[in-house]
């Protein structure tokens, strides 16, 4: 059954085993950004938009998108994450916003996913949203900011 | 109590009533790419990754991740979707992966929040997956492609 | 085997086969009450409260809720809901929020659970927003206030 | 771009960082009521209802919902808990059915949310498996009756 | 990029298309038993477990299972199931008990998957309520029995 | 209320508490197999399945259901798993493919379940994507292997 050591050499899907590592706190940042019409984001920031407070909506679906990263991830672990706080910086000149989400825990894992997953879902709710005045908004530069705590120590971005 | 009618007036959060529209065939093609170095892209092709199959694994997370849409996004209608496809076009000079979900219904509403659903989970799936060993990979360009069916008739995006 | 037969009687949990109903336009309205003090009343209107727009989340939070009603109540249908539509009336005087909740189908059987979940989540999340200023919240008065559709015909509470 | 710290200002949605605080011991008791027809309390406490076993099915909603409470109550942590126990208290004079929800966890945060998220379901579920008998059937009085554990101490509602 | 093309004629995941496929009455009808020492029968006949009525609650994580089963199984399209049926058959001379699961659409495609997973968890739940006492417990014989409705007809199983 | 003490004595559905326990490494192996037609075994085996990698979604499906646990059987309590393995035997002889799952969390409660439903959707996922061309395929044997960790010290199942 050769084919199936195969297989198995190529993995397939293989969870880390995170059993021996060290609770310890883990932080990361993750950033992602939403371009639009001008209009589409003069609509937002006035809050003109039909379906209601953008950004508002887009802050708590981030963070429960967060809090389900390991059902959205196959391989990733259940954490409880400590912290997830979503901030908003809108380039009024580019018609982008700039998401950034922070995700703390105190876990054997990091949570560059939980952070990232928060941006995604924030980005994919602004373009819910927005879709019936704008359907050629775009998700940009989804990208981890920086990592900090456990053994591979911090990661910090640093091409912008 | 004029602060609640200016909240009502805002919209706050407002699901949009589709009980009066017709069940038709929707369909929705989202796309967007993940860019990594081009040793990643390399062990990516080659099964080289340590935590498996990459694009099997991604793949899966999309198509499930579609069928998590409304509970992701927080004023999507729940719809019975009747097909999910999601196809990888390794971009081999760029180093990037594109990611394409077409998703069909026969309901009162379109699949563009699904595709473009399945497309971002796909995407971080792949960074998952990867980022033990590249940890500025950069998910792009997410955006809906085409989109058809339904009382505002078909809508295909111009720029590429 | 008599103790079973006579489980069989009792029931233990039968779900209602609804396949020989026909699809029809459901609508339900379901009421609920938040009581707090005075100050707390105050604060929640004036956006005072810490952890943000509480009405804007209980809104969303409500929304979200009635999509999941089929996993959160054992015996009910899953069903596609086609509106979700939550309003809050702030009664000063009896330092009281009040939440309606209407839904609306196009199925086979009614969304009066689908209704009271959305109110019941909703004031759940008053209550969460806001119990770090009053552990005191008390949620009140639960209940369908009209139903309509489907073969029972239309349901309207007699008693206010 | 003031409208936006404004915004920041009101909070829209803020988790609380938790990652300071100490995991210890935290226990949360919470009631609510379910109010119906004499003949509806009647047919419940002799197991009449064609839906099946009432209490039996509402204890168990309660306590898959206590652990579903982060997924639905948008700011709260997930949280892991240790215990969930669900009594019926019947007032027979009144045709009323008393739920009292003991939650317990090991954690940074307490657990009112899961003890009231645990009676609300555990009511609608009731509600639910009744309301082809009694439609007036009303939720009362949820609220949290203690609380231990954690830096803020103890709470005991003094109103009964 | 020919390891690309072999991925997709390998499939890798597809959902099968079930757009053009017509909405009709599905039945599907599965059966699993849990094999168990003489003394466990006992116990839960006699109600005797500690954690409670041992089917009582098997049947409701079963009926709850059903709903699920789009998110587990993943290619397995969503729909709304109509009714789900489950009954314990309780063979006392092998000390086993049988469970049945019949499900019930109005859909597009069978539902096999939701009433093999009923089964499968209903099995699961009567493990885990009694794994105290019986760790030895065997889940056996999870088959599909009979399906009906749709193009491909009806499906009897002929060995039992 | 005499039917009522009866009920609590019955236990209706009890969660063990689990707060005075020490949080300690547990593991947990549980296996099952899927019994196919000779033809269907070598299909799989040679990737001919038009819905794609059989063995390949199987794995995730376990993986991802592992994590579910506590939502799927009623009174577990959720834990975060630490590592999730899972691996297929293929038993050409007797066409049956074999699978083993490998639970590990550092928690106050084993981790038998999560093995146990790893095992089990996995099974059912081979199901899914084998019948459209075996219809019989039986799935048998789900139990678990061994266990170790906690008060309860180490089991290991004799009889294989």
């Amino acid at each position: 059954m050769e084919g199936f050591s195969h297989l198995d050499k190529e993995g397939k899907a293989k969870m880390v085993d995170i059993s021996e590592k060290a609770p310890t706190l883990r932080v990361a940042v993750a950033s992602g950004t939403v371009r639009m019409k001008a209009e589409t984001f003069r609509k937002i920031m006035g809050h003109e938009i039909a379906k209601g407070d953008v950004l508002g909506v887009s802050k708590i679906a981030g963070i429960m998108a967060a809090k389900k990263t390991s059902h959205l991830i196959p391989l990733c672990h259940p954490i409880n994450i400590t912290d997830v706080s979503i901030t908003f910086i809108p380039l009024e000149e580019e018609s982008r916003i700039e998401i950034q989400a922070e995700v703390k825990t105190l876990d054997r894992t990091g949570v560059e996913m939980e952070a990232l997953t928060a941006v995604s879902v924030a980005a994919l709710t602004i373009y819910d949203m927005c879709k019936a005045v704008d359907k050629e908004m775009e998700i940009e530069g989804i990208r981890l900011l920086k990592k900090s705590g456990g053994r591979s120590g911090t990661f910090e971005r640093k091409q912008p």
